[in-house]
C-alpha cells in the first residue's frame, strides 16, 4: 500500500509537481491570445536551449513522429541519405526511410560505441552525393552520446552543403546542444524526456538550409508537414488542434528550466551520471556505452541474472522503474535514468535496491 | 477578475473535473500492466460507444492525424476514392489525398446541405472503380449531420466491397454511432469533442474489410502506420510512447460516459440542441445546416453585425467562447457548441449574452 514510486526509465520521466498541476488547469481554446501567450514562450524557450535563432515549430506526436518529420520534410524519391547508426533509433531512422521507400546508407557502430568520424568521413568521400546525415544525439538502447560538434566538423568540411539532421529526443535539456555554432540544419526532439513533460508533444528546429531543401522536397506529408507548421508561427498556434494540456505544462517545464539555469541542469544531469558510472564500477559491473550520455547508465547484468525478471521485480516489489534491453539486449542489460526530473535521492534509492539484488551474486563470483 | 470562462467552442470543449484530476497523476511507464490496463479498459469502451467488434487503435495525435492515417493505411497510388465534402473538413480530406498524389472524385454539397444520398448513387453508378468513399459524420465548419446508415445503405448496393470510412472526431459522443451495423470501414475519432477529453489522441476503428486493404495498401506511412498499432494490441500497448496522461484521462472521461449511461448522453446533447436551435428561431436566425447535427448550431448573423468583432467581444468581456466561421464564412456565421461537457447552463448563459448582444440590431429591422 505504501509502496514508493520512483521512475527511473529513459522516457516518461517523473514529472515535477508544478507541470503536473499545469496539466490539469481548465481548457483554453486554442485559437486565442491567452494560448498564443503560452505558444509563444515555450517556443522562445525551446529555442533558449537549442541555443538557436531558427524558428521552433510544435507538434502533437510522439518522438517517433518528430523523427518522420525530418525525413518527409527534406528528402525526395531517391535522394541519398546516411544515418549513423549506433542503436534502436539510428534503426528506426532507417525504418522510417524504408517506408518512404528511401533506401539510406547505413553506417553502424559496434555495441556501446558512438560515431566514427573518420568513418563518417571515409563514408562521405566515397559519396559525394548524400545529401543529408541523420544522427542520434543520444541513443537511449545504448546510452552512447555522439560527438556533433567534431561530426559537424567532418561532415562540413566533405560535403558542406549536405544536411545535418539530429534526434535529439533523448538529449535535451540534459546534454549540452548548440544548434547554430554546430551548424546543425534540423533538430527534432520530444516532450518526456529532459524536458520534464509528459509524452505526446515534440519540436523541431529547422535551419534556413534545411527550409530550402524542405520546400524543395518531394516525399508526401501533411499533418507531418513543416510548412503549415511554420505558416501557423505567425498566429502564434499550430495548424491543428494542439494538445494544450501539454503545451501549458510544457510552459511549466520550461519555466523550471528556466528558473535554476540550463548550465545547472547540466550539471546536475552530469553529476547523477558520474554518481551512477561509479556505482557499476564499485560493483565491477560493465557499463555498455563507450561515450556515454548524461542521461542513462546501461550496465551488463552477471550471468545467473535475468535482465527482465529483475526489471519485475523491482518494479513490483519495490515500486522502483527502470528499464531492461531492447530487442538484442532483452535480459541482458538494464538502464537506469538520471535526466530530467529525476533526482539524486531517487537515483540512490534505486541504485541501492539494484545492489541489494546484485551483490549476492557478485560475491560468489 | 471574476469573469465566467465557459467554453462553447466546438473542441476543445470543457474538461470534466475528475478528467483534468485524471490528467495531472503521476505519470505511468507505458509498459506496464497498471497502464495495459487502462489501455484496455479505453479500447474497450470506445467499442462501446462505436458499437463495433472491431479492434479500436490509439495513436497520439490531433483529429487531422487520424484523418490521414485513414487515407494512407488503405489507399495506392492511383487508386480512385470518393470524397462527399460538406464543408471545412471534406476539403481537408481533399487536401490529404493531394498531399500523396491522390485526386479523389469531390461530390461536394451545397452550403449547409449534408450528401444526398441520390447524387452518392449516381456518382457510384457512373464509376465502378471507386475504391472507398470517406465521409464526415458531422462538419462542424457548418453543423451538418450525415446519414451514415442510409448512405451506407446506398453505397453497399451500388459498390458491394468500396470501403466506407467515416470521420467521426467531432460527432462520437454527442450522435449515434453503430459502426457494424451501418456496415463502416473505418471509423476515425478523436479525443477533445464528444470524448470530453483534453486534445492529442485518436482512434481509429478497422474493419476485417479495411485490414485486408490496409495489408494491401501502398501509401507510404510508419508513425501512422495502423499495422504497428495492431500488433502492439495483444501487449495492450503502443508501438511508440504515447500520452500517457491524455490516456489515463480518456479512461475517466469514458468511465463517466458509462455511468451516465451513452443513451442518456445522447438524449442530453440532442435536448441542448433543440434548445440553442429554438433559441435561433425565436431571435429570427436563420441556422445553417439544413439536416443539423446535436453538437453544434450554426447560425447567419443578421447584417450590421461583424461576427470575429461578436466572438471577440463576448469572450473579452464576458468570459465566453464561441466559435466564428470557417474560410468563407468568417464573420458572417457564429458557431455554438453544445457536446461533451457542456452543460444546459453554460449553453443558456451564453445564448442569454448573445441574445443580449444581437437584440438591438434585430430589433431595427
Amino acid at each position: 500500500m505504501n509502496k514508493k514510486y520512483i521512475l527511473l526509465t529513459p522516457g516518461p520521466t517523473p514529472i515535477p509537481p508544478s507541470v503536473l498541476k499545469a496539466l490539469s488547469q481548465p481548457i483554453l481554446h486554442h485559437r486565442t491570445h491567452e494560448f498564443g501567450a503560452v505558444f509563444e514562450f515555450v517556443a522562445g524557450e525551446m529555442k533558449a536551449i537549442l541555443h538557436t535563432r531558427n524558428p521552433v515549430l510544435m507538434m502533437t506526436t510522439s518522438g517517433t513522429g518528430a523523427m518522420e518529420s525530418s525525413v518527409v520534410n527534406l528528402l525526395s524519391p531517391g535522394d541519398k541519405a546516411l544515418v549513423l547508426n549506433c542503436g534502436v533509433f539510428g534503426e528506426r531512422f532507417a525504418n522510417i526511410f524504408k517506408a518512404y521507400g528511401l533506401n539510406p546508407l547505413l553506417l553502424s557502430s559496434p555495441l556501446g560505441f558512438a560515431a566514427s568520424k573518420e568513418e563518417v568521413d571515409s563514408v562521405l568521400k566515397q559519396n559525394s552525393d548524400i545529401k543529408a546525415v541523420y544522427i542520434q544525439h543520444t541513443d537511449t538502447s545504448t546510452g552512447i552520446l555522439n560527438d556533433l560538434e567534431a561530426l559537424s566538423r567532418v561532415i562540413r568540411q566533405r560535403a558542406p552543403e549536405a544536411l545535418i539532421v539530429v534526434d535529439a529526443v533523448s538529449s535535451l535539456g540534459a546534454e549540452a546542444m548548440d544548434m547554430d555554432a554546430w551548424d546543425l540544419d534540423a533538430v527534432v526532439t520530444a516532450s518526456q524526456k529532459g524536458l520534464m513533460n509528459a509524452p505526446g508533444l515534440a519540436f523541431a528546429a529547422v535551419s534556413p538550409r534545411a527550409w530550402k531543401a524542405c520546400e524543395a522536397a518531394k516525399l508526401p506529408r501533411f499533418y507531418l508537414d513543416w510548412r503549415t507548421m511554420k505558416n501557423s508561427l505567425k498566429d502564434k498556434e499550430t495548424p491543428y488542434t494542439p494538445a494544450v494540456p501539454l503545451v501549458v505544462a510544457q510552459a511549466e517545464a520550461l519555466r523550471l528550466i528556466k528558473e535554476e539555469g540550463l548550465p545547472n541542469v547540466l550539471k546536475r544531469t552530469a553529476d547523477m551520471a558520474s554518481y551512477a558510472r561509479a556505482w557499476a564500477k564499485d560493483l565491477g559491473l560493465k557499463t555498455l556505452a563507450q561515450n556515454p550520455a548524461h542521461i542513462l547508465t546501461a550496465v551488463y547484468l552477471p550471468t545467473g541474472i535475468d535482465g527482465n525478471q529483475l526489471v519485475n521485480s523491482l518494479r513490483e516489489e519495490e515500486g522502483i522503474s527502470i528499464a531492461g534491453g531492447q530487442e538484442a539486449l532483452k535480459g541482458k542489460i538494464i538502464r537506469v535514468a538520471h535526466m530530467g526530473y529525476i533526482s539524486q535521492e531517487d537515483l540512490k534509492a534505486g541504485l541501492d535496491a539494484l545492489k541489494k539484488r546484485l551483490s549476492p551474486v557478485l560475491e560468489k563470483k
